[in-house]
Protein backbone atom coordinates (compact mmCIF):
# COMPACT_ATOMS: atom_id res chain seq x y z
CA UNK A 1 0.00 0.00 0.00
CA UNK A 2 1.31 3.68 -0.86
CA UNK A 3 0.02 7.12 -0.43
CA UNK A 4 -0.80 9.13 -2.82
CA UNK A 5 0.48 12.79 -3.17
CA UNK A 6 0.04 15.12 -6.06
CA UNK A 7 2.38 18.12 -6.36
CA UNK A 8 0.83 20.98 -8.88
CA UNK A 9 2.76 24.85 -8.92
CA UNK A 10 0.84 27.41 -9.44
CA UNK A 11 -0.23 28.31 -13.90
CA UNK A 12 2.00 31.44 -14.87
CA UNK A 13 0.82 34.43 -12.61
CA UNK A 14 0.93 38.30 -13.40
CA UNK A 15 4.52 38.98 -12.57
CA UNK A 16 5.64 35.77 -14.22
CA UNK A 17 4.84 37.13 -17.67
CA UNK A 18 6.53 40.31 -16.65
CA UNK A 19 9.50 38.54 -15.00
CA UNK A 20 9.35 40.33 -11.49
CA UNK A 21 10.25 39.15 -8.39
CA UNK A 22 6.90 37.85 -6.60
CA UNK A 23 7.57 36.09 -3.42
CA UNK A 24 4.60 37.15 -1.11
CA UNK A 25 3.13 39.18 -3.67
CA UNK A 26 -0.32 38.70 -3.45
CA UNK A 27 -0.92 38.29 -7.64
CA UNK A 28 -3.12 36.72 -9.70
CA UNK A 29 -2.65 34.49 -12.47
CA UNK A 30 -2.93 35.30 -16.40
CA UNK A 31 -5.24 33.99 -18.82
CA UNK A 32 -2.52 31.66 -19.50
CA UNK A 33 -2.14 30.55 -16.27
CA UNK A 34 -5.70 29.23 -15.92
CA UNK A 35 -5.53 27.75 -18.98
CA UNK A 36 -2.25 25.80 -17.19
CA UNK A 37 -4.21 24.98 -14.09
CA UNK A 38 -7.44 23.62 -16.41
CA UNK A 39 -4.90 21.25 -18.28
CA UNK A 40 -3.40 20.05 -15.34
CA UNK A 41 -7.13 19.57 -13.97
CA UNK A 42 -7.71 17.21 -17.35
CA UNK A 43 -4.72 15.88 -16.56
CA UNK A 44 -5.12 14.38 -13.36
CA UNK A 45 -8.89 12.79 -15.03
CA UNK A 46 -7.06 10.96 -17.70
CA UNK A 47 -5.22 9.75 -15.13
CA UNK A 48 -7.32 8.49 -12.94
CA UNK A 49 -6.49 10.44 -10.23
CA UNK A 50 -8.98 11.67 -8.09
CA UNK A 51 -7.93 13.97 -5.05
CA UNK A 52 -9.91 14.08 -1.71
CA UNK A 53 -8.26 16.78 -0.31
CA UNK A 54 -6.33 19.76 -0.95
CA UNK A 55 -3.74 22.18 0.59
CA UNK A 56 -2.66 25.34 -0.94
CA UNK A 57 -1.20 28.27 0.48
CA UNK A 58 -2.66 31.39 1.49
CA UNK A 59 -1.46 33.08 -2.30
CA UNK A 60 -4.43 33.70 -4.76
CA UNK A 61 -2.39 32.19 -7.63
CA UNK A 62 -2.33 28.92 -6.04
CA UNK A 63 -5.66 29.08 -4.34
CA UNK A 64 -6.97 29.81 -7.99
CA UNK A 65 -4.87 27.28 -9.67
CA UNK A 66 -6.08 24.54 -7.14
CA UNK A 67 -9.91 25.81 -7.92
CA UNK A 68 -9.27 25.48 -11.52
CA UNK A 69 -8.02 22.10 -11.96
CA UNK A 70 -10.05 21.17 -9.51
CA UNK A 71 -13.21 22.04 -11.50
CA UNK A 72 -11.63 20.52 -14.41
CA UNK A 73 -11.17 17.48 -12.64
CA UNK A 74 -14.90 17.53 -10.99
CA UNK A 75 -13.81 17.32 -7.51
CA UNK A 76 -13.98 20.78 -7.07
CA UNK A 77 -15.96 19.97 -3.78
CA UNK A 78 -13.41 18.55 -1.61
CA UNK A 79 -12.17 19.45 1.87
CA UNK A 80 -9.87 22.57 1.20
CA UNK A 81 -7.28 23.31 3.59
CA UNK A 82 -4.67 26.54 3.42
CA UNK A 83 -1.52 27.48 5.16
CA UNK A 84 0.74 30.62 5.03
CA UNK A 85 3.52 27.53 5.61
CA UNK A 86 2.92 26.85 1.54
CA UNK A 87 3.75 30.32 0.46
CA UNK A 88 6.09 30.78 -1.90
CA UNK A 89 9.70 32.03 -0.79
CA UNK A 90 9.76 35.47 0.52
CA UNK A 91 11.68 37.31 -1.57
CA UNK A 92 12.77 40.32 0.43
CA UNK A 93 14.04 43.38 -1.27
CA UNK A 94 14.02 41.91 -4.49
CA UNK A 95 9.96 41.88 -4.60
CA UNK A 96 8.29 43.53 -7.37
CA UNK A 97 11.69 43.99 -8.76
CA UNK A 98 12.58 42.95 -12.69
CA UNK A 99 14.22 40.02 -12.70
CA UNK A 100 17.06 40.51 -15.78
CA UNK A 101 17.27 44.13 -13.94
CA UNK A 102 18.31 42.58 -11.00
CA UNK A 103 20.83 40.64 -12.98
CA UNK A 104 22.28 43.61 -15.02
CA UNK A 105 22.82 45.56 -11.74
CA UNK A 106 24.09 42.86 -9.27
CA UNK A 107 25.88 40.44 -11.68
CA UNK A 108 25.10 37.02 -12.85
CA UNK A 109 26.50 35.65 -9.52
CA UNK A 110 25.03 37.78 -7.34
CA UNK A 111 21.55 37.21 -8.89
CA UNK A 112 22.39 33.36 -9.31
CA UNK A 113 23.32 33.08 -5.23
CA UNK A 114 20.28 34.99 -4.72
CA UNK A 115 17.83 32.64 -6.81
CA UNK A 116 19.23 29.53 -6.06
CA UNK A 117 21.98 29.50 -3.48
CA UNK A 118 20.43 27.15 -0.56
CA UNK A 119 21.12 29.44 3.02
CA UNK A 120 21.76 33.81 1.32
CA UNK A 121 18.51 35.31 1.88
CA UNK A 122 18.30 38.67 -0.48
CA UNK A 123 18.44 41.63 2.21
CA UNK A 124 15.21 42.11 3.99
CA UNK A 125 12.14 43.68 2.95
CA UNK A 126 11.35 47.24 4.83
CA UNK A 127 8.27 47.14 6.50
CA UNK A 128 6.77 50.20 5.33
CA UNK A 129 7.74 48.61 1.93
CA UNK A 130 5.24 48.98 -1.21
CA UNK A 131 5.24 44.86 -1.49
CA UNK A 132 5.64 44.50 2.09
CA UNK A 133 3.10 41.96 2.90
CA UNK A 134 3.71 43.18 7.24
CA UNK A 135 0.42 44.06 8.41
CA UNK A 136 -2.36 41.76 5.81
CA UNK A 137 -5.15 40.15 7.33
CA UNK A 138 -4.22 37.08 6.36
CA UNK A 139 -0.54 37.44 8.11
CA UNK A 140 -2.02 39.16 11.14
CA UNK A 141 -1.19 35.70 13.68
CA UNK A 142 2.30 35.22 12.83
CA UNK A 143 3.65 37.72 14.89
CA UNK A 144 7.59 36.68 15.24
CA UNK A 145 7.59 34.05 12.41
CA UNK A 146 6.44 36.89 9.88
CA UNK A 147 9.45 36.65 7.53
CA UNK A 148 10.96 39.92 5.71
CA UNK A 149 13.20 37.84 3.26
CA UNK A 150 13.98 33.93 2.91
CA UNK A 151 16.28 31.51 1.72
CA UNK A 152 15.23 27.81 0.80
CA UNK A 153 16.85 27.07 4.18
CA UNK A 154 14.24 29.24 5.85
CA UNK A 155 11.28 27.96 3.36
CA UNK A 156 12.06 24.45 4.36
CA UNK A 157 11.98 25.52 8.12
CA UNK A 158 8.73 27.03 8.16
CA UNK A 159 6.92 24.41 5.81
CA UNK A 160 7.83 21.06 7.44
CA UNK A 161 5.99 21.87 10.24
CA UNK A 162 2.94 22.19 8.67
CA UNK A 163 4.02 18.83 6.02
CA UNK A 164 3.94 16.79 9.34
CA UNK A 165 0.87 18.48 11.14
CA UNK A 166 -1.10 19.07 8.15
CA UNK A 167 -0.34 16.51 5.06
CA UNK A 168 1.42 13.52 6.37
CA UNK A 169 -2.15 13.25 8.64
CA UNK A 170 -4.18 13.45 6.03
CA UNK A 171 -2.32 11.01 3.91
CA UNK A 172 -1.89 8.66 6.76
CA UNK A 173 -5.92 8.66 7.12
CA UNK A 174 -5.82 7.30 3.21
CA UNK A 175 -6.66 10.78 1.22
CA UNK A 176 -5.33 11.20 -1.77
CA UNK A 177 -3.43 14.70 -1.26
CA UNK A 178 -3.39 17.48 -4.06
CA UNK A 179 -1.05 20.57 -2.91
CA UNK A 180 -1.36 23.58 -4.84
CA UNK A 181 1.86 25.55 -4.09
CA UNK A 182 4.70 27.64 -5.33
CA UNK A 183 8.36 26.89 -7.29
CA UNK A 184 9.79 27.35 -3.71
CA UNK A 185 7.66 25.26 -0.96
CA UNK A 186 7.30 22.59 -3.25
CA UNK A 187 11.09 22.63 -4.47
CA UNK A 188 11.20 22.53 0.01
CA UNK A 189 8.65 19.36 -0.50
CA UNK A 190 10.59 17.55 -2.88
CA UNK A 191 13.92 18.31 -1.77
CA UNK A 192 12.41 16.33 1.52
CA UNK A 193 11.09 13.74 -0.28
CA UNK A 194 13.93 12.86 -2.00
CA UNK A 195 16.24 13.46 0.17
CA UNK A 196 18.28 15.98 -2.11
CA UNK A 197 21.72 17.32 -0.92
CA UNK A 198 21.57 21.44 -0.29
CA UNK A 199 23.75 21.70 -3.27
CA UNK A 200 21.66 19.70 -5.54
CA UNK A 201 18.56 21.23 -4.87
CA UNK A 202 19.95 24.34 -6.77
CA UNK A 203 19.51 22.27 -10.24
CA UNK A 204 15.97 21.93 -9.18
CA UNK A 205 13.54 23.09 -11.00
CA UNK A 206 9.44 22.89 -11.28
CA UNK A 207 7.27 23.35 -13.69
CA UNK A 208 4.47 25.43 -13.60
CA UNK A 209 0.36 23.37 -14.05
CA UNK A 210 2.19 20.02 -14.48
CA UNK A 211 1.02 17.32 -11.84
CA UNK A 212 3.56 15.54 -10.09
CA UNK A 213 2.70 12.58 -8.53
CA UNK A 214 4.76 10.88 -5.77
CA UNK A 215 3.35 7.25 -4.05
CA UNK A 216 5.17 7.61 -0.88
CA UNK A 217 5.71 3.88 0.95
CA UNK A 218 2.79 3.65 3.66
CA UNK A 219 5.15 3.38 6.46
CA UNK A 220 8.23 5.48 5.86
CA UNK A 221 6.79 8.04 3.62
CA UNK A 222 9.81 7.68 1.43
CA UNK A 223 8.94 7.77 -2.62
CA UNK A 224 8.50 4.46 -4.48
CA UNK A 225 10.00 6.17 -7.43
CA UNK A 226 12.42 9.00 -6.68
CA UNK A 227 11.69 12.17 -8.18
CA UNK A 228 8.22 11.27 -8.94
CA UNK A 229 6.48 10.74 -11.98
CA UNK A 230 4.97 14.07 -14.00
CA UNK A 231 1.68 12.83 -15.82
CA UNK A 232 3.01 14.40 -18.90
CA UNK A 233 6.61 13.92 -18.52
CA UNK A 234 8.23 15.75 -22.16
CA UNK A 235 5.98 19.01 -21.51
CA UNK A 236 7.32 18.59 -17.78
CA UNK A 237 11.01 18.26 -18.89
CA UNK A 238 10.71 21.04 -21.51
CA UNK A 239 8.76 23.62 -18.55
CA UNK A 240 11.42 23.10 -16.31
CA UNK A 241 14.31 23.77 -19.26
CA UNK A 242 12.44 27.34 -19.32
CA UNK A 243 12.22 27.95 -15.77
CA UNK A 244 16.01 27.32 -15.19
CA UNK A 245 16.57 30.09 -18.18
CA UNK A 246 14.29 32.69 -16.20
CA UNK A 247 16.35 36.00 -15.86
CA UNK A 248 18.36 35.94 -19.01
CA UNK B 1 -22.99 42.84 20.17
CA UNK B 2 -24.05 41.14 17.33
CA UNK B 3 -22.95 38.44 14.69
CA UNK B 4 -22.58 38.98 11.33
CA UNK B 5 -23.85 36.31 8.59
CA UNK B 6 -23.92 36.93 4.85
CA UNK B 7 -25.96 35.00 2.49
CA UNK B 8 -25.04 35.65 -1.20
CA UNK B 9 -26.91 33.23 -3.79
CA UNK B 10 -24.68 31.99 -6.73
CA UNK B 11 -24.73 34.05 -9.90
CA UNK B 12 -26.07 33.04 -13.19
CA UNK B 13 -25.81 29.30 -13.68
CA UNK B 14 -25.15 27.62 -17.60
CA UNK B 15 -28.81 26.13 -16.96
CA UNK B 16 -30.77 29.53 -15.10
CA UNK B 17 -29.78 30.99 -18.63
CA UNK B 18 -31.54 28.24 -20.47
CA UNK B 19 -34.68 28.24 -17.92
CA UNK B 20 -34.07 24.72 -17.11
CA UNK B 21 -34.93 23.18 -13.86
CA UNK B 22 -31.26 22.08 -12.22
CA UNK B 23 -31.55 21.59 -8.65
CA UNK B 24 -28.78 19.20 -7.73
CA UNK B 25 -26.97 18.91 -11.20
CA UNK B 26 -23.93 20.31 -11.26
CA UNK B 27 -23.72 23.23 -13.99
CA UNK B 28 -20.87 25.84 -14.11
CA UNK B 29 -21.77 30.04 -14.06
CA UNK B 30 -22.16 31.99 -17.40
CA UNK B 31 -19.77 34.54 -17.70
CA UNK B 32 -22.65 36.79 -16.59
CA UNK B 33 -22.76 34.72 -13.66
CA UNK B 34 -18.87 35.03 -13.05
CA UNK B 35 -19.41 38.95 -13.38
CA UNK B 36 -22.32 38.84 -10.82
CA UNK B 37 -19.94 37.04 -8.04
CA UNK B 38 -17.35 39.62 -8.65
CA UNK B 39 -19.93 42.53 -8.11
CA UNK B 40 -21.28 41.05 -5.24
CA UNK B 41 -17.35 40.78 -3.87
CA UNK B 42 -16.96 44.30 -4.88
CA UNK B 43 -20.18 45.09 -2.64
CA UNK B 44 -18.40 43.37 0.08
CA UNK B 45 -15.64 45.71 0.21
CA UNK B 46 -17.38 48.53 -0.55
CA UNK B 47 -19.28 47.70 2.65
CA UNK B 48 -16.35 47.51 5.01
CA UNK B 49 -17.54 43.72 5.39
CA UNK B 50 -14.54 41.42 5.88
CA UNK B 51 -15.93 37.81 6.20
CA UNK B 52 -13.22 35.51 7.80
CA UNK B 53 -15.13 31.71 7.27
CA UNK B 54 -16.74 30.74 4.20
CA UNK B 55 -19.71 27.65 3.92
CA UNK B 56 -20.28 26.68 0.44
CA UNK B 57 -22.82 23.86 -0.83
CA UNK B 58 -20.66 21.14 -2.99
CA UNK B 59 -22.21 22.25 -5.88
CA UNK B 60 -19.89 24.44 -8.36
CA UNK B 61 -22.28 27.35 -9.18
CA UNK B 62 -22.48 28.34 -5.31
CA UNK B 63 -18.32 27.36 -5.26
CA UNK B 64 -17.21 29.09 -7.83
CA UNK B 65 -19.19 32.17 -6.78
CA UNK B 66 -17.73 32.27 -3.61
CA UNK B 67 -14.19 31.74 -4.92
CA UNK B 68 -14.77 34.54 -7.42
CA UNK B 69 -16.54 36.64 -4.83
CA UNK B 70 -13.38 36.71 -1.92
CA UNK B 71 -11.02 37.09 -4.41
CA UNK B 72 -12.22 40.21 -5.45
CA UNK B 73 -12.79 40.77 -2.20
CA UNK B 74 -9.30 40.17 -1.10
CA UNK B 75 -10.90 37.19 1.30
CA UNK B 76 -9.81 34.28 -0.85
CA UNK B 77 -6.92 32.48 1.65
CA UNK B 78 -9.90 32.85 4.62
CA UNK B 79 -11.26 29.27 5.91
CA UNK B 80 -13.67 27.12 3.46
CA UNK B 81 -16.13 24.50 4.88
CA UNK B 82 -18.58 22.76 2.57
CA UNK B 83 -21.74 20.86 2.65
CA UNK B 84 -24.43 18.96 0.78
CA UNK B 85 -26.92 20.34 3.17
CA UNK B 86 -26.37 23.66 1.53
CA UNK B 87 -26.87 22.51 -1.71
CA UNK B 88 -30.00 23.45 -3.97
CA UNK B 89 -33.27 21.93 -3.54
CA UNK B 90 -33.67 18.03 -5.47
CA UNK B 91 -36.46 19.05 -8.31
CA UNK B 92 -36.38 15.66 -8.68
CA UNK B 93 -38.12 14.48 -11.95
CA UNK B 94 -38.17 18.01 -12.83
CA UNK B 95 -34.00 18.18 -13.38
CA UNK B 96 -33.19 18.44 -16.73
CA UNK B 97 -36.98 20.27 -18.06
CA UNK B 98 -37.84 23.48 -19.45
CA UNK B 99 -39.17 25.66 -17.18
CA UNK B 100 -41.47 26.92 -19.72
CA UNK B 101 -42.56 23.58 -21.18
CA UNK B 102 -43.17 21.99 -17.63
CA UNK B 103 -45.39 25.28 -17.05
CA UNK B 104 -47.12 24.37 -20.50
CA UNK B 105 -47.87 21.18 -20.01
CA UNK B 106 -48.86 20.83 -16.95
CA UNK B 107 -50.40 23.60 -16.62
CA UNK B 108 -49.88 26.69 -13.76
CA UNK B 109 -51.49 25.47 -10.92
CA UNK B 110 -49.12 22.80 -10.78
CA UNK B 111 -45.87 24.35 -12.10
CA UNK B 112 -46.48 26.89 -9.11
CA UNK B 113 -47.25 24.31 -6.47
CA UNK B 114 -43.93 22.28 -7.45
CA UNK B 115 -41.92 25.99 -7.78
CA UNK B 116 -43.76 27.42 -4.35
CA UNK B 117 -45.48 25.00 -2.35
CA UNK B 118 -43.96 24.11 1.07
CA UNK B 119 -44.15 20.75 1.25
CA UNK B 120 -45.64 19.42 -2.51
CA UNK B 121 -42.25 17.71 -3.75
CA UNK B 122 -42.28 17.04 -7.45
CA UNK B 123 -42.42 13.77 -8.72
CA UNK B 124 -38.73 11.39 -7.61
CA UNK B 125 -35.73 11.09 -10.26
CA UNK B 126 -34.97 7.13 -11.28
CA UNK B 127 -32.15 6.46 -10.35
CA UNK B 128 -30.46 6.02 -13.36
CA UNK B 129 -31.75 8.91 -15.39
CA UNK B 130 -29.97 11.06 -17.00
CA UNK B 131 -29.74 13.57 -14.37
CA UNK B 132 -29.31 11.57 -11.64
CA UNK B 133 -26.98 12.22 -9.21
CA UNK B 134 -26.72 9.24 -7.09
CA UNK B 135 -23.50 7.42 -7.87
CA UNK B 136 -21.43 10.55 -7.46
CA UNK B 137 -18.98 10.56 -5.31
CA UNK B 138 -19.25 13.36 -3.19
CA UNK B 139 -22.72 12.33 -2.13
CA UNK B 140 -20.81 8.79 -1.16
CA UNK B 141 -21.95 9.37 2.05
CA UNK B 142 -25.59 10.10 1.93
CA UNK B 143 -26.67 6.43 2.63
CA UNK B 144 -30.70 6.98 3.34
CA UNK B 145 -30.67 11.11 3.37
CA UNK B 146 -29.35 11.29 -0.59
CA UNK B 147 -32.92 12.58 -1.84
CA UNK B 148 -34.54 11.95 -5.24
CA UNK B 149 -37.24 14.97 -5.07
CA UNK B 150 -37.37 17.53 -2.43
CA UNK B 151 -40.22 20.23 -1.72
CA UNK B 152 -38.93 22.88 0.49
CA UNK B 153 -39.86 21.41 3.69
CA UNK B 154 -37.42 19.01 2.79
CA UNK B 155 -34.64 21.25 1.84
CA UNK B 156 -34.79 22.78 5.94
CA UNK B 157 -35.17 19.56 7.10
CA UNK B 158 -31.73 18.50 6.17
CA UNK B 159 -30.26 21.94 6.19
CA UNK B 160 -30.77 22.89 9.79
CA UNK B 161 -28.80 20.20 11.01
CA UNK B 162 -25.90 21.87 9.67
CA UNK B 163 -27.00 25.01 10.39
CA UNK B 164 -26.97 24.93 14.20
CA UNK B 165 -24.25 22.38 14.03
CA UNK B 166 -21.77 23.89 11.31
CA UNK B 167 -22.58 27.56 11.34
CA UNK B 168 -24.34 28.72 14.35
CA UNK B 169 -20.62 27.68 15.99
CA UNK B 170 -18.63 30.01 13.76
CA UNK B 171 -20.94 32.85 14.36
CA UNK B 172 -21.31 32.72 18.03
CA UNK B 173 -16.88 32.02 17.91
CA UNK B 174 -16.48 35.63 16.23
CA UNK B 175 -16.16 35.07 12.45
CA UNK B 176 -18.25 37.28 9.76
CA UNK B 177 -19.20 34.51 7.76
CA UNK B 178 -20.24 34.31 4.35
CA UNK B 179 -22.99 31.76 2.99
CA UNK B 180 -22.60 31.19 -0.81
CA UNK B 181 -25.20 29.00 -1.51
CA UNK B 182 -28.54 28.70 -3.46
CA UNK B 183 -32.14 29.99 -4.19
CA UNK B 184 -33.92 27.05 -1.63
CA UNK B 185 -31.08 26.84 0.70
CA UNK B 186 -30.71 30.29 0.91
CA UNK B 187 -34.48 30.78 1.33
CA UNK B 188 -34.40 28.24 3.84
CA UNK B 189 -31.65 30.15 6.61
CA UNK B 190 -34.35 33.36 5.56
CA UNK B 191 -37.70 31.16 7.02
CA UNK B 192 -35.53 30.44 9.72
CA UNK B 193 -34.28 33.28 10.80
CA UNK B 194 -37.06 35.82 10.08
CA UNK B 195 -39.68 32.97 11.57
CA UNK B 196 -41.40 33.11 7.91
CA UNK B 197 -44.53 31.12 7.82
CA UNK B 198 -45.00 27.97 5.50
CA UNK B 199 -47.07 30.30 3.42
CA UNK B 200 -45.76 33.29 3.15
CA UNK B 201 -42.11 32.20 2.42
CA UNK B 202 -43.99 31.65 -1.07
CA UNK B 203 -43.93 35.00 -1.87
CA UNK B 204 -39.81 35.57 -0.98
CA UNK B 205 -37.28 35.38 -3.55
CA UNK B 206 -33.59 35.73 -3.46
CA UNK B 207 -31.82 37.54 -6.79
CA UNK B 208 -28.48 36.35 -7.41
CA UNK B 209 -25.18 37.80 -6.54
CA UNK B 210 -26.34 40.43 -4.25
CA UNK B 211 -24.82 40.07 -0.82
CA UNK B 212 -27.87 39.77 2.14
CA UNK B 213 -26.43 40.83 5.23
CA UNK B 214 -28.04 39.70 8.97
CA UNK B 215 -26.97 41.20 12.25
CA UNK B 216 -27.84 38.39 14.49
CA UNK B 217 -28.40 39.27 18.47
CA UNK B 218 -25.76 37.38 20.16
CA UNK B 219 -27.90 35.53 22.75
CA UNK B 220 -30.87 34.59 20.46
CA UNK B 221 -29.16 34.42 17.38
CA UNK B 222 -32.53 36.61 15.99
CA UNK B 223 -31.81 39.33 13.32
CA UNK B 224 -31.78 42.56 14.46
CA UNK B 225 -33.65 43.75 11.41
CA UNK B 226 -36.13 41.14 9.78
CA UNK B 227 -35.63 40.61 6.67
CA UNK B 228 -31.69 41.87 6.63
CA UNK B 229 -29.82 44.18 4.43
CA UNK B 230 -28.78 44.12 0.93
CA UNK B 231 -26.14 45.99 0.43
CA UNK B 232 -27.51 47.59 -3.27
CA UNK B 233 -31.36 47.47 -1.82
CA UNK B 234 -33.02 48.90 -5.49
CA UNK B 235 -31.20 46.14 -7.62
CA UNK B 236 -32.01 43.41 -5.37
CA UNK B 237 -35.63 44.50 -5.60
CA UNK B 238 -35.50 44.54 -9.48
CA UNK B 239 -33.84 41.17 -9.38
CA UNK B 240 -36.18 39.70 -6.81
CA UNK B 241 -39.19 40.57 -9.34
CA UNK B 242 -37.40 39.16 -12.39
CA UNK B 243 -36.76 35.55 -9.92
CA UNK B 244 -40.77 35.96 -9.69
CA UNK B 245 -41.32 36.07 -13.18
CA UNK B 246 -39.12 33.26 -14.24
CA UNK B 247 -41.31 30.59 -16.64
CA UNK B 248 -43.45 33.21 -17.83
Amino acid sequence: MTHTLILLRHGESEWNAKNLFTGWVDVGLTEKGQAEAVRGGEQLVAAGLHPTVVHTSLQRRAINTAALALDAADRHWIPVRRSWRLNERHYGALQGKNKAQVRDEYGEEQFMLWRRSFDVPPPPLDDDAEYSQVGDPQYADLGAEMPRTECLRDVIARLLPYWEAGIVPDLRAGHTVLVAAHGNSLRAIVKHLDQISDEDIAGLNIPTGMPLVYELDEDTMQPVTKGGTYLDPEAAAAAAAAVANQGR
